[in-house]
């Protein structure tokens, strides 16, 4: 049968993965399409450059326009990664009739509405799988498998280098400088880990998803989110002592016709399987009106698991597996109202300042669900408090008055917890 | 459009479910189908028996030929369960040219080979999503969104009963007897336990799983099988001790060009993902050969999480999305020849008893890894070896001259150790 004609745009570390992953296991995708995959462009920097895969089946080009002229491409993926060119050359792939594949969160996320625009216009399709945790068919399997569901949670770690940062935090004792040093010498953060750092990658991933659960186009910008940096040993003590994990959670709670998102770090349950989600891993734990509790956990990132990802969406490509959903959607962004959370405060240790300070909560209606105070044998002490569920604007009220207490010497921390 | 006209053949748990979940979703999942399905027939036992759920829209019949021989029916959906009549149902409908959807893992895992020879002859489609762990879609994904993988090995937690019981027998030190006794009257254990406890539903589950994952045509009777009878309480505290939880594993590992199939008891490492799968929780382990790690969690069992799930068949039918994959295979099945054993003695407790047994089993080159011995204060006392890697004969004529040895009161427990 005739082959598959794909041009990649980049060959880094995913486009070395699929083609990888595509000669390991040929036999049996090629058996399951009966129809060969031909990588014939590849478009690179350099020509020269050396590279430990051998691609002497492939014309290398630093021209794109080689690519979007020759009429046999039937499919571009794109694995540049940022906004630009990345976006212009997805949107003149569609825009010529091609299908495309991408593992772009930051393009998809950005502009995943126009591009799905434009690839329905031009009765072609836009896959991107691996944008989400790299080998973990979240998009698909929510996507396909489970559209008989309407979804009511999704609450994921998304982000490895975050994991694998709080992991070692709370195995090791570390502080989050420390973490984040062994973190870049095990290769899971980069040089500049700030994206990851301070939620930007993640609240991409949960944009992308809500588009697929829910059908909402929200700017990435939009969804309110906390890095990771302020979280301390200390706080990590705490929370093990009361029974939770401190993890970076990217979340969709819906209620009706709106629906919650935020990417944050936040207290879980020890006994919530997200809670067991350790080092690199990523997991997406969801609830389905009628499935119940769902998890996919598995490697987020990766040359081959992320490969395959995108491999997946070549095959369902030419499977003529039609695109991720476009769900009609009557739901809008709002964030949740009530919410749980874990303050933790700094006080001159004396008698009585306990009681002040749960009086001063108890005036503005919040009741406690746990209390820890732990003496130092020093002047100052810390008070942990664990809330139940009160509105933001009732703990902003309740903070102002047990900040302006004269024996407070500092709101050390504040979190929400996750049920 | 038309409508999509559909036969239920039983309405228990698992049919009211499927049409509650259709009427919960219907809104979404018309909109993505764009054909509604009409539920035309029902076949039943007695026509007026009262039933919780409205089928007015329905026709009650109890005899099967007024469906086969209505035209109009497009999918006829057996929730029957057991072989007989079940299967002759659906081969009937397969040679009327019906689609066919079932939730019954004994006639697939017994009559899958002839089945889908059946439909593929008849040009129709066979699927049965909610055969293996209800709710979850680990047929979907493995067979569409992981085929760009070749799979290593599956090690699944596949039946509820038995989870539950290990898990109550692990968290509140209680004996197998006691904790059966919970799980039935929790409703997570039937009066008839045994399929569930002997390890059969979850060799059938396996055995489907090994066809989709390994295109193997195994009878069920020929996976070697343990039930969880034989756990003590004592197994699981020593297993504890060691850093293991004890679970009713259903594992396949391929090597090469085979592929070894098992049920039963093993110790699993406390830092694995499968070992805080607690209670009725079901989960599947995997490793592909370029995502590496991915594992998929949720409830196994239930009315709206089966029915959801055969849901999702219906609607993939109307998305004319093939059959499972018929993969070619050149897999064999083979046991495993080097496991790691647990082996817990009771022997008489006197001093030079451990160094005995340990030389015995030195001699027949069997290496150990841990070793627990903990005096009770009595005559006979308990001896736990964790060993490395051996083959079976080779344990076997271990364990026969550690039986001959006259300090030896019993071969108390013996299991292997997953890593």
């Amino acid at each position: 049968m005739k082959p598959l004609n794909v041009a990649v745009l980049g060959i880094g570390n995913v486009g070395t993965g699929l083609i990888e992953t595509y000669r390991l296991n040929k036999v049996k995708v090629d058996g399951q399409t009966n129809q060969p995959f031909n990588f014939k462009y590849i478009l690179v920097n350099s020509i020269d450059k050396l590279r430990t895969i051998d691609l002497k089946d492939s014309i290398l080009t630093t021209d794109f326009q080689d690519i979007i002229k020759d009429d046999s491409i039937d499919v571009v993926i794109e694995l540049i990664g940022g906004l630009h060119p990345a976006f212009d050359y997805m949107k003149r792939a569609l825009e010529a009739g091609k299908h495309v594949i991408t593992a772009n969160k930051a393009a998809i996320a950005t502009y995943g509405p126009e591009l799905r625009q434009i690839a329905s216009d031009n009765k072609v399709l836009l896959r991107y799988e691996a944008s989400v945790c790299g080998g973990i068919p979240l998009l698909n399997t929510l996507s396909e498998n489970l559209l008989s569901n309407d979804f009511e949670e999704l609450v994921g770690i998304l982000n490895g280098t975050t994991n694998y940062i709080l992991t070692r935090m709370t195995e090791e004792g570390l502080e989050f400088d420390e973490a984040l040093k062994l973190a870049q010498e095990a290769g899971f953060a980069e040089a500049d880990p700030s994206s990851d750092i301070e939620g930007d990658d993640a609240a991409y991933k949960l944009c992308i998803l809500s588009h697929i659960a829910f059908g909402l186009n929200v700017d990435p910008k939009d969804i309110p989110k906390h890095g990771i940096t302020k979280v301390s040993k200390e706080d990590i003590e705490y929370a093990q002592e009361l029974g939770y994990k401190i993890k970076l959670l990217a979340a969709a709670h819906k209620k009706e016709n709106t629906v919650d998102l935020r990417v944050n770090p936040a207290l879980i349950k020890d006994t919530h399987p997200l809670a067991s989600v350790n080092h690199e891993f990523n997991a997406l734990f969801l609830k389905g009106n009628a499935l119940g509790e769902l998890m996919l956990y598995g490697k987020g990132a990766g040359a081959m698991p992320t490969g395959s990802s995108v491999l997946s969406d070549l095959i369902a490509i030419s499977k003529k597996t039609p695109s991720m959903i476009e769900q009609k959607t009557t739901i809008a962004l709002e964030n949740r109202s009530l919410l749980k959370y874990y303050i933790r405060l700094e006080v001159i240790d004396e008698p009585g300042v306990l009681g002040k300070v749960a009086t001063l909560l108890g005036e503005h209606g919040i009741s406690l669900d746990s209390v820890v105070q732990r003496a130092r044998g020093n002047k100052v002490a810390p008070l942990v408090f664990l809330t139940h569920e009160i509105d933001k604007k009732t703990l902003d009220g309740a903070i102002k008055s047990v900040e302006a207490y004269d024996k407070i010497v500092e709101i050390a921390s504040l979190m929400s917890v996750e049920n």
